[in-house]
């Protein structure tokens, strides 16, 4: 890709980002750039407890690899020294103590996941042990001083636990000062977060001055909203698409969601130019388009960033057979279980039939279809992962995904 | 000395403390003591940026060689870690930055200061850095997730900052930390300290339980008052008698406080038996006893302790050659003053004279009298340190000390 000036690259950046602090620090960093050839340093932090990636997480990893096609460096830092401490209270469960065999296996499960998106050339993965756990005491009381108690408590979290009168353990404050000295250590230009991660963000700008640094650009992505439209996606509130499901599985959930928050999706979960986003979105409001074709588009464009336009194809293919060839209604309720699951269970937990006993009686009754095959004994269980078609009398439909 | 039991070592220890927390367990550990023939182990915190001791810091010196003189051992912590780090931010005056130089230098002076009060046999001497400077990153946010910062902030500085908007460091929580981690590192049975120092002695309670030992008792005493009567013997105020200071020196400053507050020099700055105090405030009241001789008395207890019955008693007939023959009021202003002066700066600033000019037309008519002898120059200067009694005519006198 041919390199663009500072200002169209700025331009680029502009779209879909929901804060930048500050523009102006960043242009100045993008004419550097261009005038001295030098890709800038793009910061992400990472939890190691956590590897499993879904959407929400893929918003800024798109935005990061804009910059990669722009011509930046993507540092991913590995937050393995705090995996590795853990939280000594253990009253944190994202800071629960791994092992250093899990931490490693964590992250080569992160960069399983992370390079459907980011381009593997392009990027550089550092474990942040490395800079932290040398720090002797003196120079971690040199980070803490650059820090006031008062200033630490406007973070939101501390702020309402300290307002509710929760218990605020003093290490806790170290976990911020950690993620902003990794900027330090690593001379970050511009680090990226959710508008959630804000604190931290500035967090990085801060102790890089205190350290005698050009501060960090703080550049946050809006949040995604879940399946159920309502709540940012997360993977303990089961209002997710995974990135490593199965096509099918991904196409069926992005078709599930709410009419509304389509535009958001096209925006912040598929590669598609914001040009072209607009032009869909406004032939949706005009009418042009109908909401259902739009999805499928959505759906397509989705599995093919993470399984290739092959499999995005047949995913949509299988979908028109289950749901326009066999007449089942699109808006069905959807349910997700983690576990594989007998027919009398789901029947009875997702409301098709008012208790278990219903439930055997509707299927003695032959009244029970699965994926449009009717179902003869209550005894059937199904294996996990699978996406079923429940189907009670005509009208009774869940759409089930078994994770 | 033979061994005492519980019961009676109790009733020494209880004479003029101001608070034993808790008074049964030092109950238990003084029964075990007794039983096991095992001596309690004393903690001292000393802070090596003051080696400067003065009678405030005497007070829990004493109390720790009554211990000494009941079998037990002291074990003194100099502070040299964070006497090394110092306070980053440079906001605080007791956590300059000292050299390794300057803090062992500090802690030479600070012993051949205590050991004029503390029996050098019976006292350990170690330096805190021993065990802090090699706490690894992830030991120190053990230390500091066993604290909450709700709970730090009810420290009274910390409480009144917070209040003020005044800023804290984070790092400034550690201190008490170190502290703390001290009596766990040394296993400290019982730690001493004035009243002012409570939080931190329960601090090194609260790390010894978290890290499964027994919790130290702690043992506070009375802040002494100073030469005004009114506030804390401080050395910042000037309002001190240092111990190092000469005979004369500690005699006359003694002479100089007031009546009202001899009863408590009595308890906390000699080392008379509490009964036999009781004895000269009993006479004081009843006036069986003259408060200056009180007072002598007093001071010769004092100037006894740090050079000997001797020198106290030559300290004595010093004195009443200049106060008593030759027939000066003993009550008289005093001052103290840092440095060499002259003779017209001495008569205006003491208000002898009414300004400069006044003060050198009372020398010129051979009004000005220094130590009894007639003053012929303006120019006098005297070096320190030195003790002047000025006197301007018949009856306005000043006592200088210079130092």
């Amino acid at each position: 890709m041919q390199k663009l000036s500072a200002e169209e690259q700025m331009a680029l950046i502009k779209e879909n980002t929901a804060e930048i602090i500050s523009e102006a620090e960043l242009m100045d960093k993008l004419k550097r750039s261009v005038a001295e050839n030098k890709p800038l340093r793009c910061k992400l932090g990472i939890d190691p407890s956590a590897p499993d990636l879904h959407l929400g997480h893929a918003v800024v990893l798109h935005k990061l690899k804009q910059f990669q096609d722009l011509g930046h460096l993507v540092v991913l830092i590995i937050g393995d020294f705090t995996g590795r401490i853990g939280d000594p209270t253990g009253r944190s469960e994202t800071r629960k103590q791994l092992s250093e065999e899990e931490v490693q296996a964590n992250a080569r499960t992160y960069q399983e996941q992370i390079f459907h998106i980011l381009d593997r050339d392009k990027t550089e993965l550092v474990f942040n042990s490395q800079w932290l756990a040398p720090l002797t005491f003196s120079d971690i009381i040199k980070l803490a001083s650059t820090y006031t108690v008062a200033r630490m408590m406007e973070r939101e979290d501390f702020a309402r636990r300290y307002r509710e009168n929760l218990p605020i353990s003093i290490h806790e404050f170290f976990y911020p000062l950690m993620q902003g000295y990794d900027s330090v250590a690593i001379r970050a230009d511009i680090e990226f977060g959710a508008t959630e991660q804000k604190f931290n963000l500035l967090m990085g700008r801060h102790l890089q001055r205190e350290y005698g640094q050009e501060p960090q650009v703080a550049l946050t992505m809006p949040i995604l909203v879940g399946l159920d439209g309502e709540q940012k996606m997360s993977k303990s509130l089961g209002n997710y698409i995974g990135i490593t499901e199965p096509p099918g599985e991904i196409y069926g959930k992005v078709m599930s969601i709410a009419d509304e928050i389509m535009g958001e999706y096209f925006r912040l979960a598929t590669r598609l130019p914001a040009q072209e986003v607009e032009t869909i979105l406004r032939d949706l409001q005009s009418g042009r388009l109908h909401p259902r074709d739009a999805k499928m588009r959505l759906a397509r464009e989705i599995v093919t960033i993470y399984h290739g336009a092959a499999a995005a194809r047949e995913a949509e293919e299988q979908f028109r057979q289950v749901f326009q060839r066999g007449e089942i209604p699109e808006d069905i309720p959807a349910f997700t279980f983690k576990a594989p699951s007998g027919i009398v269970y789901l029947l009875a937990t997702t409301g098709l039939a008012s208790s278990n006993s219903d439930a055997r009686r509707l299927i003695q009754q032959g009244g029970v279809r699965v994926n449009g095959e009717k179902i003869e004994s209550a005894e059937l269980k199904f294996k996990h992962p699978a996406e079923l078609v429940l189907q009670v009398g005509k009208r009774k439909y869940a759409r089930i995904t078994l994770v």
